[in-house]
């Protein structure tokens, strides 16, 4: 078991190196009768392929996504649905002193610690290509939150110093920059940042939210399996982050109980709260209030300056990565946040239907004696 | 499955609720051949005991656990070890309106929403007290680290607005005040915080913090089972933590590459790191370097204060809790968090063994040819 | 994972050893809103109670459960099940050379060369007395199966060379005969049989059925989680059993297709089967006929003539296993055959209920647009 | 969860249907620095190809493998290994009336109870090609299990009513005759009633042998988890097996404890077992010995007679299956038995490397004090 796999219930696989012959998922779990096209897959893929702004890398990949099985007449079927994508720049190159020599920040080191060896060709299976298998997968999780109208905002809430106050937040915008931001005048004075931090050959991070409308209440497991918990884990897979908050997240240790609280009061019939400081999320079971996940992204460890480290026969060199690198990969790794939300819900929304006895017998017996 | 099991080759899974005759946890998979005794699991028990500090609930429970199972002769077996804890003070009383009211920042109304109903004495399920079985299995974990030399340090870095400077902190002073603060002075400051807070009739949170030091380097799995992902999962799992970040954490965001980059050198003729931002995990794995995760702790939900709130009728009304409660969980919760640490690198270290065939033949073969 | 887990949706972990203070099971994934007492569980229990008829140990045990947790008002909450028998005939005794002898046919050589040691009382965790803990938990799932009207018919299809022809089965007398037999004439000429067994101090062995009707069509996962392979794991996990059939079983090696297809056809406007070699099981799932799993059981390995064997320092030795120890355990073995066949069951119609998308969306927007 | 994959440490998932554009299988946990080829792979595959001797389906599939990820400079990496087999023989073609008929002894009634629809074209995902997965990542668990020179023999040892005796068997000869027998007089006598079969437009059964040879004592988990029950598990899982026996299998059932026991003794200064009737395992664990499990495989059911059966609007009809089908599917079934041995030693191999705390500390440690 070397982790590849997530979810138990709608349970992913993701395979494939950077620069292997391709890279793919596979979903185990999917009900059978829901719509699936490639272009449904394609949007999301599309959504983190590289090349799309001055802000990626110039690897050449179209990213198409095939689907080898799982889909009959446009529909799933119930068995295991198989997504391939070709990589298309893992042509021979050179890459210099990369198979002996450990990068700062990334999981060289670790990876020869743990296995001995490594595919040291552009990260093997650290790298973000990995992250396709996700999107794929993720998409269809997106699919099967939309025909219960759950939806997830997801957007670059920061780029390095450049944070968006929530009053100034408007969701309409975000497609329409680079950045994914949702308000353009901060993605403005974002893309200044990132050309000085690009002119100093030095990269930064920032900050990427999803907010979950329209999820029922009662999605999550006490204890465990609580869904916080597995959000926390989803996002926290994704290399580069380092920090998981949900609503008010660190500011609620300075915070006090009469402050913290959410009062709850009665709408239009129904229980709502005044406030949502705990984000949706109530002992770890969703309380059908807006859910707020905020993931904190490092710096791309990739820069072009010099930089000291080390051999691999425990020898202090100086290492300069060459080619153009990301000097960002937040507003990329956007829609790998979404996708990995997006499993975590489907996950919990599959277990949660055994969670009572009267929904399990009406489900099989309905309207029998 | 409704998420009472954690980990996959160290397996707990805990049961029990607060008012019911007794709580437990059952580990399967630990090992044969470990020397424990029940004062082994006792003294970690003690350290979240009710009634120790001015700031705990008057509870009165010695929270005696006996082992019932999987230890012979003072050694493990191999086979499930079971924990039992029984609750003394679970005497019928006055639950007053609790049962049809919903206390704001608990569990009650998205049990009620998951599962129909509820049992509302004293929490139920999502009380604290689940943490027992917690912190039992979290000894046993505890002992196994321990005889890797693994130690984890863990500490109340700061509570409601007093934080201490990293600089600042002396860890041999951690159990020599009720704060379990790495800092006396500070643990004054915030001990007088606590009074304010008192008599106020309110609450507050904290942070907690876990370093981590003598992991070997190559623990956890690259994608879905990183070390970070699962430490994230294990530590938001526990109720009131709303943020949970490794090493430099949320500060990442801001930082620049050069800046965060742990430089790699050599010393003493082993690789090490001029710094530690990451924490001491690169790509989901250890890199043999101290990891620090901190978490952040809500003030506690339960308040004297009057508060709004509805009933399961869909009726507002006026909620007074009774009865004296904890101001600040931190300090109780401090072993808690350090018990789902040690779970979870327990864990990880078993599924490493399996990582390298070089290793794997030579576990069974052993000398032969 | 020493594993003591079955079941992924509805997971029953079993612990204790046969001469440790007690034995238990705790059930995660129950749903809530299940009417549950302690009689639904001991009258289960007394079924393979010991002492009940002189083909069974002396032992004496009340074998009394008693539920901790996960029943609230009668009815089970949806947290976990935590089930303990006390072990009431642990008192100290005289193991003679049961510590480092090994018994033919037990577990004994196995355990230490597994674990470098055991639990030698009684047989430790591989004692018979596990599958209390089985019991209780099956007990839960039969309550599950019962409100879908799911019937399961368990007995004792043959012992030793004494079998019962299928067309001679009267299910209505399986319980007034101390043998679960089907059959009242060849009940008595097993009773014989055993009688002169016993004056052998011998033991014989026998085979049990389980028929089960009522489970919908449509149970069951294609490839690795099929109905039948489920059921098979279940079954041989139990101590004793050598080999399980479903439907014609081994008779289906010297049929050829023309004879083993079951035809279908249509009665009273429904598709039906004229013949169900299949054993109500095609491809895994289940096709709304009537389940046939046979178990065979090999005979007691503890008997009271003397046996060749070894000791752990590898010494040959001649053994004599004092005390009275069932000739046969079939009969007991009834009903713990019957509940790993619910616990099978619940676990795959948990499972079934997330293969469709329109099954799906019904649960969650019920009448919603 | 659709059940498509098996295993914990080596986790297997198997994916594609007969007429998709591919069929593969992801492996997550194969330990890193195995040498893996293609070829490796393909000679396995090549055993279970169809067109290779009269006795299968004319299907033209060249079968050919490639490895798409997780191997680096011929060895594994330790991260997941994708194999994926393009379906050659996929062109459209008349299905007839399978769309909408239900073939008898077949899955697509059950299919289309579960799932509302199915892939009709040459059964979909419960086609035999399925297998195709299996033995794939079968095949890198023999490779693992070479490594610890444990030793796999499987074969056919009857087909229809002609039935080796164990005395008779010589596996030297199992690949000289395209039936998998271990003798060449009865693989000719079943040649001989397979024409005859054919002729008669019918199909036959049969039952395979796989004896393990080389597995350490102690692998296998006490309860649930036993090797016997893993194996029942795994052997159940393939479509068309109805029964499995472990040693003496069904005959257990009639036989005495004084005779089905096995006596140990000292041989050459080891203990050894005078009989084996257990098959190799006592209480789910492994002695040592030979393991031997049996599968009764069932006659294929597409045969060429007329057949009645229904359709999916509830009529009655007679079925004529075109084309030339598999009068037998015992001898290509023999490798499928053989990988999911493998898939399940291995499994369980892995697991019992953390059964002693004596040994994950040699592990971490070695040397170390």
């Amino acid at each position: 078991m070397s982790g590849s796999t997530f979810g138990t219930f709608f349970r992913v696989t993701t395979w494939g190196e950077s620069h292997g012959p391709a890279i793919g998922a596979v979903i185990d779990g999917c009900p059978a009768g829901l719509a699936l096209s490639e272009e449904d897959i394609q949007k999301h893929l599309d959504r983190r392929k590289p090349g799309q702004s001055r802000y990626t890398t110039k690897r050449k990949e179209s990213d198409k996504v095939q689907i080898l099985s799982g889909v009959f007449d446009g529909r799933t079927t119930g068995t295991p649905i198989s997504f391939i994508v070709f990589n298309e720049d893992q042509h021979s190159r050179d890459y210099g002193n990369l198979a002996t020599t450990y990068r700062p920040g990334h999981a060289d080191y670790t990876f020869d610690q743990k296995y001995g060896f490594r595919d040291y060709r552009g990260g093997g299976r650290s790298s973000g290509r990995e992250t396709i298998g996700r999107v794929a997968a993720g998409a269809v999780a997106l699919k099967i939150l939309e025909s219960l109208h759950v939806q997830l905002t997801t957007y670059s809430s920061s780029i390095g110093p450049i944070h968006i106050p929530e009053e100034d937040m408007d969701f309409s915008v975000i497609s329409q920059n680079q950045l994914a931001m949702p308000n353009l005048d901060y993605a403005k004075k974002a893309a200044d940042y990132l050309e000085q931090i690009m002119k100093e050959q030095d990269s930064c991070g920032g900050t990427i939210q999803c907010r979950i409308n329209g999820l029922p209440a009662g999605i999550g497991e006490p204890v465990f399996g609580k869904l916080d918990a597995t959000l926390a884990k989803a996002i926290m897979s994704i290399g580069s982050v380092k920090a998981v908050q949900i609503g008010d997240g660190i500011q609620v240790a300075s915070s006090t109980g009469s402050q913290n609280n959410d009062a709850f009061y009665i709408e239009e019939n129904q229980i709502a709260k005044k406030t949502n400081h705990a984000g949706g999320i109530l002992g770890g079971i969703s309380d059908g209030s807006e859910i707020l996940l905020t993931a904190s992204i490092k710096p791309t460890p990739s820069i072009s300056q010099v930089q000291q480290t080390v051999t691999d026969q425990l020898e202090e060199t100086d290492l300069v990565i060459k080619g153009r690198h990301d000097p960002i990969i937040v507003p990329r790794a956007v829609v790998v946040v979404e996708s990995m939300a997006a499993l975590s819900l489907v996950d919990l929304l599959f277990q949660n239907m055994t969670s009572r006895m009267d929904n399990f017998v009406d489900f099989y017996l309905r309207g029998e004696p």
